[in-house]
């Protein structure tokens, strides 16, 4: 496999990078807990978002993580953050634009994630997976440090399956031959297009069947950008 | 060391895949909270429990995730996971069984650990750590993404335990001389047998001592299969 | 690169594990939620305190987890955590000793991560990252396991920012040519003074501006040696 399909430019990475970050701090300014986010905590939900996706990718390939390879991931995942902090009332005032740009970061990560998988050599299904990893890793480990029920896990919109459904084409496209540049811009466009028209139309996956009752103690959050 | 002591058939991978997806999904089917788990957190369960051992083991081993070298890991997780969930209603009135394939699932992913990290030269004390990891990893990642309480922090049946003695009775073994595939079989055996012995007589770790009085808001469930 | 400058002394390095311990095993012991932890979590606590900053800090590097190279790191953790928790009425009436020897484990596991970042060849920033996460990273485990929120993220006594200097300290005299060892003593002494100096003067970040109002059930916790 020729080293070349490899390269993801360092712009376009760090454009996925800026723009998760600025979402993990629009995310962080609408949390209201008991205690209180300092600025370091509006900091670490900026990078977790805008190096999470990123960095579960390389370890779940057992590569050295890229994003640590240069100054600049950190140093533009933290002044993505800083900047979404400080303009969070400017930004909630463009609420299409936002879920716009987080439709394409899911895109972006997610075939960051395919594409890294497919020229490492793995098959089709776990590139599929390490994509969709990448593109909700973030928010997951968002969820999980800021000790809220992880948001892709519950009944709301399309999420995970956009970047699926993305990824899928990703793969697709690329075992029939396809150059990998034209497959993942196909994924972005997928994946964003369905997250959009699940946002649109109210579209979610249908609620697993035999619930039995047992309650607990959560009170949610999910992505309040999206329903304030 | 000889290559051949490395290797897991991977039937018997898959099979301690599935039966791990079976009862993430029996888990997932169970929970009730403020929002509803949809397909997607089901089948996300199904492979957190199928797969999530296995991939703490190679991440704490270093060495490329196993599952994600075929697709069979992915495919056999998440098919699981759906027959677990569909069939919720049947598998809830063989507790019995349930509960027996459980324990024969902790003895698998703790004898693939151990067996794993002993082969790659690690010593006895991290070797049985690492299959622990393995057993009880699943379990760990679904309740932190779940945003639960951690099942085997708490006072209850002999689980984490359970795997710890046979793991240390694999590498006993191994270190006395004993070959790798029969040291497996009787961790398998000896980490089923005190399962189900601690299962069956309520035989549970004394508590901690000097408690101090704080109060965490957490209503918990740990494994609700067990004791409904 | 020379191989020496990545020597950590085990004395050093198993010191650090455990005072992680002993300090685990006081945070467990403290708490007290609906379910009670029983021996092994406050064990597990213990190992994680102990152990995970290390386990953090050589998951990023992507090199093999020195601490499960040896037997003595999971001893040391193990053992370190049972004390703790006999000895936590004893421990508790000396907190100015618990608070003292916490800062110096934060400042050796910071100046652990961001110096062997370095003798890798990470730059100036993600090595700064690494030992912060190194620092920090046993704590946040800690409090996903536990299901509490993550300590850190909050509004209180400055502890990652303690770490982040120290680390930008080693980076930055390394940077000028300054021999590894001084500038890891460096690091360590003002990650030391600093935390020392925010617990005595309640010194802490501002908090993040632009609160939107948003109710999560969460009741925390921290750090309960220090404020009690």
């Amino acid at each position: 496999m020729p080293e070349a399909t490899l390269v993801i430019p360092l712009w376009a990475d760090l454009t996925a990078v800026g723009l998760g970050g600025v979402q993990g701090a629009l995310f962080a300014s609408g949390f209201r807990g008991e205690r209180r986010l300092d600025l370091l905590g509006v900091a670490i939900i900026g990078i977790v978002m805008g190096m999470g996706g990123g960095l579960i990718r390389d370890l779940l390939l057992n590569v050295t993580p890229v994003t640590l390879q240069s100054n600049w991931y950190l140093l533009t995942a933290t002044l993505a953050a800083l900047v979404g902090m400080l303009l969070a009332g400017v930004f909630r005032r463009m609420n299409a634009v936002i879920v716009g740009l987080d439709a394409v970061v899911i895109g972006l990560f997610g075939a960051f994630g395919t594409g890294k998988a497919l020229t490492l050599g793995l098959p089709m299904v776990p590139a599929i997976f390490v994509g969709v990893c990448s593109a909700v890793g973030g928010g997951i480990l968002r969820d999980m440090i800021m000790g809220l029920p992880v948001a892709i896990m519950h009944v709301g919109s399309l999420y995970a399956v956009a970047a699926g459904v993305g990824c899928l084409v990703l793969a697709g496209a690329h075992a029939l031959g396809a150059p990998l540049v034209a497959a993942s811009i196909a994924c972005i466009v997928v994946t964003a297009v369905i997250r959009l028209l699940a946002v649109m139309f109210d579209i979610s996956l249908p609620e697993q069947r035999a619930l039995y009752r047992r309650k607990v103690a959560v009170e949610t959050s999910a992505i309040p950008i999206i329903k304030p």
